[in-house]
């Protein structure tokens, strides 16, 4: 089993096929957040808090923190961002930017073992980014795209994410520490997104090996109660064999699917998760962040 | 693509991997409903009519009829609830039970093209329900399991798959005729359930190219809030090719998930039962049931 572990001072995240499905907080990005876009921009960090926390207690295992602001000095406030996130919370972060020297400031501000988003298969793109994966030791988001685009056919979106593991291992950087995006389209635009990418994650299982992680909220876009639609497309994901998500675990249906899925898959060893979440007399939506999989880790 | 043919004299339902999932009602079944269960043996029949009727309000393709009570006259009782629930709604049926001479009264009562539930493997269940699938030109639903009891390993359950399939053609009785019923464990009691169904029904869309059901509810037993978890599950079994289920479409999550799953399949075209059942200002759970697959035929 491959297992990919990240890490912030005091606490350790493991991602694999046979543990728990990991959920990394989706909501400290400012775009599309106009009012976030422009407290940050004026050095207002106090939502980019606020945001962590109720993610964190909302049962996020990690915080994606992207600080992608036009006009802004990005590398500048994503590394002021990462500093302050990890000086309240104690969960792994993923440094979220297309900006190279924005994911340089990130990583070297970063304190543990972080995930970058993200690396595509564009040779430039991976010659910029594989090699400061390798320097601070982090892992990687390779989102399965080239220099071609997105293709609708699996079978080249898999070719690229093989191309990105051997990249990788070029650099040195191991099999475990790349996530493949098997790139979720808008299923309203694309009928077969969905089947798409459960083929891809489950020959990622399967056939390279690597573990997975989407954003799961494009392919509700377009729709009507896009709640249950998200909740019900990562679950059949994590059917196939999807690891890990950049969602909304404030989203209740969302957290609620993703807690089911891991019992259906077997990975809520004797349901415990699932149990203890759901006893009597506590009301449906408000169930804690089962915690099993984190575990402290001591420093030297 | 396989697709399985199922009728009443006015309706038509069909079953296929690329077609929006068929609800098959669970409720008439006096099994573990001690009430339903005194009525029907004592010729009243009247919670069976309402069973029928919200069931398809909620939108159930077909309706499962089982008359299992001890002691009492299955093969009367069956047949007498058939030609009711054929009386008061239009929605095909699958004739229900583990006594031969019920399924062969059902059998000759039944007006159309039924479901049969259920054969097995066992040699003697094959040869005693089989020339009356035939006889009466039904469909029906083999399970996975036979003299040996019901294997953990998929690879034995997809090989008693094949061998009711293949004797099935030994009778005249074509593939697509043949739905395949994984056989749906608790997962309270059997850890990887899920994963197991998964695998048994994607191949038995990719290899044997059958279709599947399966009851849904069975798989929840024993832990709490059951309605999300069995909901998840067949949201995930259908991500897996699953293409029919007997289950509760009352249950407003288990509904509302099979919708989604039907959307993130590609399998509701342009999302349009999606988009209809989740117009503003209508509350959620009161979704119409799409009736996209029925059609009405003509008979001579």
């Amino acid at each position: 089993m491959t297992i990919t572990v990240l890490s912030s001072p005091t606490k350790e995240v493991r991602i694999g096929p046979d543990l728990p499905f990991v959920i990394i907080g989706e909501r400290i990005n400012p775009t599309g957040r106009r009012k976030l876009a422009a407290e940050m921009a004026a050095g207002d960090f106090s939502r980019v808090v606020s945001d962590a926390l109720a993610q964190v207690a909302a049962g996020a295992h990690m915080l994606d923190v992207n600080a992608g602001i036009p006009m802004a000095d990005e590398p500048a406030i994503l590394a002021e961002a990462i500093k302050l996130v990890q000086s309240i919370t104690d969960v792994p972060l993923a440094i979220d930017s297309s900006i190279v020297a924005a994911l340089e400031k990130g990583l070297a501000v970063y304190q543990g073992k972080p995930l970058v988003n993200s690396v595509t298969g564009e040779e430039e793109r991976l010659e910029a980014v594989l090699p400061l994966i390798k320097k601070y030791g982090a892992a990687v988001i390779g989102i399965s795209n080239d220099e071609t685009g997105i293709s609708e056919d699996p079978e080249v979106r898999l070719a690229v994410a093989r191309k990105i593991i051997e990249r990788a291992q070029d650099h040195g950087i191991p099999r475990e520490d790349v996530l493949i995006d098997p790139l979720v389209m808008p299923i309203g635009a694309m009928r077969y997104a969905g089947r798409q990418v459960y083929e891809i994650v489950r020959r990622c299982r399967d056939e390279l090996k690597v573990n997975t992680c989407c954003g799961a909220s494009n392919v509700s876009f377009g729709l009507p109660n896009r709640g249950p639609l998200s909740a019900t497309f990562l679950a059949m994901a994590i059917g196939a064999g999807l690891t890990s998500a950049i969602t909304n675990p404030i989203e209740p249906e969302i957290k609620r699917a993703i807690m089911a899925a891991d019992v259906m898959n077997g990975n809520d060893e004797n349901c415990l998760t699932w149990i203890v979440a759901n006893r009597e007399p506590k009301p449906e939506g408000e169930e804690a962040g089962g915690g099993r999989r984190e575990r402290r880790v001591r420093r030297g």
